[in-house]
């Protein structure tokens, strides 16, 4: 059957749906350059208002996902399971959890981002570990993963090609907040891995990237639906992101403080996630022994030990996993302390975020470089007490000039009132596949 | 103030409104490629679905028109009125109208289109009167229009880049059916032409671009509000466009039968559309004498020899006019008849319209030549009672197999039912601003 791509954004544009077969087309044709960007950029906006039905969705989803290499790993003796955050501040759960997992027994073959806007990466913060190298080809990826068990590594650029073009027309045509273009753009990259499970951590809240509970269910519901249909059991928790999770907001503290969870010393929001999302994963590889296989693996050393083998497998030097002391740290530190007496009211995660990343934690323009040693330690979160003058927080700077243009600004990130708060909590909703 | 077509997308993606400003830094940096297609197609895809406000549109259009040149005749002793049409079939009305009026003391510097999709444009139609030029440089449509009062010409293209631009992006990103993006592309080009009023035929049914008569409503109301703004007095009719207007559909046998009606002898509807309009354009014009006047230009032969001398100013032939059986007319003929007896409940302007543009009255492809003797007579209309046999059309073709090809479908355009049909107004409705 021959399409065009005009009668197609027609179709999309007038509430219709379009055929798993036009979808098909229409992706390979705009991967292999014969749609061009200003056709794409019309249905990503036709799709924006009209959005897709459960059909379409798995059809867009299948042809980006066969854009490239599908992995494979059946091979292997136990079941394969990755999980993606949408991306939060001081989100490091991956971190100590892919480990930990994989400390029990199952597959972990990870694969993470860079950080965006506001949030961090895992990828940039693994990389604040000296040596450690996250771009990996399929070959060496397969290696690490069938030896190890686990391998933490970035999206191979051959897994969902048509995605990377889309991605980048989507974020420079104002087409990125649709939740069935994000839906299919992390599905397509994630169901391309080989998997026999998933687990997603979606955010909502101030500093997520979908700030609406609704809009957020709604983002779990389809990408559950998008997993489902693919066959790969699929789980999602919806949890808060308004302030930041854990206390440290950078990139190599946060290394210190993942650390910190598998020695079974980790802050409480960040162990709390990190042993729900693992008890989930061992469920959906259908290992036994649960939350307390994951206490067991803590206390015995063995998700450290995971965490240090992975990290000689990918080139980084072990001793600082030994020894955080030795991981890269800004030379000024400056404290930001509290104006008045009070209950903390709010501590923003998103003011917090992009203050980081104008410290250099993060990248402002494509291509910047990480200052790995620049962060923020939060010394005081929603609900504590504080008087005036106590820390709120600790900065570790190396610029002094971005430091002067955000004290304000990341100071402006608490509020201090008289009356202790009402905390939601962190953990919101599960939504599963319902043949789980 | 520094803006970015991303953030412009977003505000109009998210309801909200475009600043003046905004809007004539988005439409300059359009037209002079600083904004990709990409970025302009999901602009217009996102206007599509949340339109434009008044102060948006009139920004809009006034950005567009300001795009190229803008004429300025307010040095003619006399006001200067155009009419635009939304395109039908078998309308001719601008052939009689603007020789009709301009004989009546307006100045009508008139610019028209080629046919578009199954319509006829006025340019094709004059260019079957041999020499007849219609693509006219600045200083020769102002020379025309000056001496002669009336002139007949094709869009310069110097006027309103920017919408030359969009309209070929719309076209090929399926964003052409949006009101505000259809009013401001006719509008930017008309209130380019330095008019004092302009007239609008807003075409509805199913041989009009919009077929909806809320939507045709909409557009013309739309279009009223933009010439308002701009402080041209501007007059909108809504006319029926179920059935062809006249008996011809073609080129050379309009340009007859709009001979016929500068005669005093044209069909009917023709003739009350052209007396309408002529009023309607006098009245706009501040020139007495209303219906009766025009009658005279008619009974006196002005009207015709107002023809007769733009046509020679023009390059053409006049002897076609004085004797039209000279006018082009291609070699075969056939005759479609009815199958059986009763009333015509149906003649479809849309079946006809595209079927006579595929026998060659029209193009199918852009740089097509059009076979100006290729033509359709309607023998039969709307109402009309016919016998087993009778004719309902008489079609002249040059391309058997082009015949063959739309013989079943031209003739599956009239219906005859047994019942004679309820037929509605040719005119159905007066849109005109508030300060008329």
């Amino acid at each position: 059957m021959a399409y065009t791509a005009i009668d197609l954004i027609e179709i999309k544009r007038d509430g219709g749906a379009l055929s798993a077969d036009a979808i098909e087309w229409l992706i390979a044709s705009y991967t292999d350059g014969s749609i061009p960007d200003y056709q794409m950029s019309a249905m990503a906006m036709a799709i924006y208002f009209n959005g897709m039905s459960a059909g379409e969705l798995a059809a867009w989803t299948k042809a980006m996902l066969h854009s490239g290499d599908v992995m494979d790993f059946s091979d292997l003796p136990a079941a394969k399971v990755d999980k993606h955050s949408t991306g939060g501040v001081g989100d490091k759960i991956s971190i100590p959890l892919a480990p930990l997992v994989a400390a029990c027994g199952v597959y972990v073959p990870m694969m993470s981002g860079r950080g965006l806007g506001h949030t961090g990466g895992t990828l940039d913060k693994l990389e604040s570990i000296p040596g450690f190298v996250t771009r990996l080809d399929k070959y060496r990826f397969r290696e690490i993963l069938t030896k190890h068990g686990l391998v933490l590594a970035g999206q191979s650029e051959t897994l969902a090609p048509a995605d990377h073009k889309l991605y980048a027309l989507r974020d420079a045509s104002g087409t990125v907040p649709s939740i069935p273009l994000i839906s299919s753009s992390i599905m397509s990259k994630k169901l391309a891995e080989g998997l026999d499970g998933l687990l997603l951590d979606i955010k909502t809240g101030t500093g997520a990237l979908i700030k609406d509970l609704d809009r957020s269910r709604e983002l779990a519901g389809t990408m559950v639906g998008i997993g489902t249909s693919y066959g790969v059991n699929t789980v999602a928790y919806i949890t808060s992101m308004d302030q930041p999770l854990g206390y440290e907001v950078g990139n190599a503290n946060e290394i210190e403080e993942s650390i910190a969870v598998l020695r079974g010393d980790g802050p409480d929001d960040v162990t709390e996630l990190t042993m729900l999302f693992g008890e989930a994963m061992l469920d959906l590889s259908g290992v036994d022994g649960g939350r307390s296989r994951l206490t067991r693996a803590i206390e015995s050393g063995a998700a450290l030990d995971k965490f240090i083998e992975v990290t000689i497998a990918q080139g980084g030097d072990p001793e600082v996993i030994d020894d955080p002391s030795l991981l890269a740290r800004a030379p000024h530190e400056e404290i930001i302390t509290a104006p008045s007496d009070g209950y903390v009211t709010r501590c923003d995660a998103l003011t917090i975020g992009a203050a980081s990343v104008r410290l250099g934690a993060g990248r402002e323009h494509k291509g910047d470089k990480i200052d790995p040693g620049v962060g923020i330690t939060l010394r005081a979160k929603l609900g504590d007490h504080v008087a005036t003058g106590d820390p709120l927080a600790v900065v570790r700077y190396s610029d002094a000039t971005r430091m002067e243009a955000q004290r304000d600004n990341l100071a402006s990130a608490w509020v201090i009132s008289e009356k202790p708060p009402v905390i939601g909590p962190l953990v919101i909703e599960r939504i599963q596949s319902p043949t789980i």
